[in-house]
């Protein structure tokens, strides 16, 4: 099951919105065949480590299969794989976790047993749900994984009130956090952070077949026309105002617009997790300014933050969520420390929301 | 050399202001004596060592003492421990460092050496030096190592703006800040901390048989003379305005009043430091507002940060650290991070400025 997650790990960048999958066929001691889950529409997994086995000329007639995920039931892009692993002569199946998408939903695991395969299920759990906890997100809340990265001093600054803010974390946090931009189905900004920094907001200095879709927060329209972030196209631009001619502009530029207003002439926030959900996005990466981190924050739209801090004290400067004013502690948010470790000189925080 | 080190660990409450210093007589692969520095005035490591030996009924002639600092060379409050290790016949002395006291710096094992018993310096030197950070500073540069304790959120905030802090980290958090109390020479706070939260800036909860020295920077002498820092007497008041009321008053609770004026009516804080290395203070501990804290770090005063971040946002709130508004990012504080770890649900950091 570890060599089959590795596996998984393979299709990072590359499944969504389908989830990361690896499967290994083992049979007497023997890895006879491995496959991860390919570009969505192409094969699974588990067609894959069959594809192998044959191409390497082994018998997978009475073989056990490890599979990050339960094996799907259903027509999909493909045919379902619990009926491969049937045909195939499989005679054990073990999943790390089942699939909560309703159209699997334990059907697989029994469509197997049915077939008198014996099969298991909860091996490496814990792994196998990090490895797809924005798919996962999205089948049991149908919204995104929601991960806000931000880049700050030890004093919780991220640039100067001048704006200056070049480089406070090193190459290292900055290559780190391409390789979180690369594995998020989509990166969402603002458009304040668009107009000053003119970000283009694609991942670079990873070698990724696939740039996550960009997505503009911009409730009153104010995006440059002209902004890179549009370049190549495919931008989704969220507003809370129709504009048909500022519309027809950006539309020049294939960008889609989608209106989304709150009561208060903002963008709804949480409906647009929602829609962002059943635009299938799994893992969404928020890198914006301290205004709609701290609305997105103050919202419980934020899962995760991953803090890069550097060892250095910038004092008074801008800060990293800009939340209310508090008159009793009770009103905090919490998290717990998910993971810390030095990238470069710097240290990487990841926190989950409780 | 690993076992003198943890047995010079014991006396990390006590030694003050000598440094701690453990040794551990080794003959024929066999432990035969353990020692580590007691309280000033009593014996040293190596005698404690030797007497442990004696105790054991061994014989140490011919045997190799490993002590993790330079054995002292000349008559403090105890004779000199090169001429005890000399007088009893051992062959071969190891040290972690030399001892950069200008009374030592060298001459132990030269006396050793002169005796006729080899001597070895060099072995987990680090290690050695990091247990004698205070007394290797203010040997070094006259004055004493200053850590800067703060406890905050993840961004950063140690407070709301009414004053409520109690508390943003765990109880195992307030606890660990204790041990580091204990281990410091002296406690410093300043006069708004103290008249805010009549804190008593003692040890709770560590068994230590010593109190550090309380410190309070107080420029205006606006201390309250019933607050709780003074009870039990012994405090020193550092003040930039003479007011021979006031002193009074403080004198009849045993405080000590300090005059040290910059030309701006406050404390000189860079003056204060080397005041305090005259007065035999190893390690500063500091614990004090946002403002001293801000002035201490502008002044080049602290050494280490150590700070306690809690898994939870605070928003608009107090900060760490009253440090002026920058220009461009060249003004910023640099450090480095020494060590990282989680202390119950928050994370403790040891950050050392460059």
């Amino acid at each position: 099951m570890r060599l089959a997650l590795h596996l998984a790990a393979k299709g990072m960048f590359i499944t969504s919105p389908n989830p990361r999958v690896g499967c290994v066929i083992v049979r007497g001691g023997e890895v006879i065949g491995e496959g991860f889950t390919q570009p969505a529409g192409q094969a699974h997994a588990e067609v894959q480590a069959l594809r192998d086995a044959a191409a390497r000329g082994k018998e997978v007639r009475g073989a056990t299969a490890y599979v990050t995920l339960e094996p799907c039931s259903h027509y999909g892009r493909t045919p379902p794989c619990a009926d491969a692993l049937i045909a195939a002569g499989l005679a054990r199946v073990v999943a790390a976790i089942s699939d909560p998408n309703p159209l699997v939903a334990g059907q697989g695991m029994a469509k197997l047993q049915a077939a008198g395969i014996e099969t298991t299920c909860g091996v490496l759990e814990q792994e196998a749900r990090e490895m797809n906890i924005g798919f996962l997100s999205r089948m049991q809340r149908g919204r995104p994984w929601v991960r806000m990265k931000s880049a700050a001093s030890l004093d919780g600054k991220t640039a100067l009130h001048n704006g200056k803010s070049q480089w406070i974390t090193s190459s290292e946090a900055r290559q780190d956090g391409h390789w979180w931009r690369a594995r998020a189905c989509a990166i969402l900004t603002g458009s304040g952070t668009v107009n000053q920094d003119d970000p283009q907001m694609t991942v670079r200095g990873i070698d990724t077949p696939r740039q996550p879709r960009r997505i503009v927060v911009d409730s009153k329209l104010h995006i440059n026309p002209d902004a890179r972030i549009l370049e190549g196209g495919g931008t989704w631009i969220v507003t809370a105002q129709p504009n048909p001619e500022k519309e027809a502009l950006l539309r020049e530029r294939d960008a889609e617009i989608i209106l989304l207003p709150n009561a208060h002439g903002k963008v709804d926030l949480p409906a647009l997790m929602q829609e962002l959900g059943r635009r299938q996005i799994n893992e969404l990466h928020v890198e914006a300014g301290s205004r709609l981190n701290g609305a997105l924050i103050a919202d419980g739209c934020v899962d995760e933050l991953l803090l890069y801090l550097a060892p250095s004290l910038l004092g008074d400067a801008m800060e990293m969520f800009d939340l209310p004013r508090l008159d009793s502690l009770e009103g905090r948010r919490d998290l717990t420390f998910h993971e810390v470790r030095q990238i470069g000189p710097d240290l990487r925080i990841l926190a989950r929301f409780l």
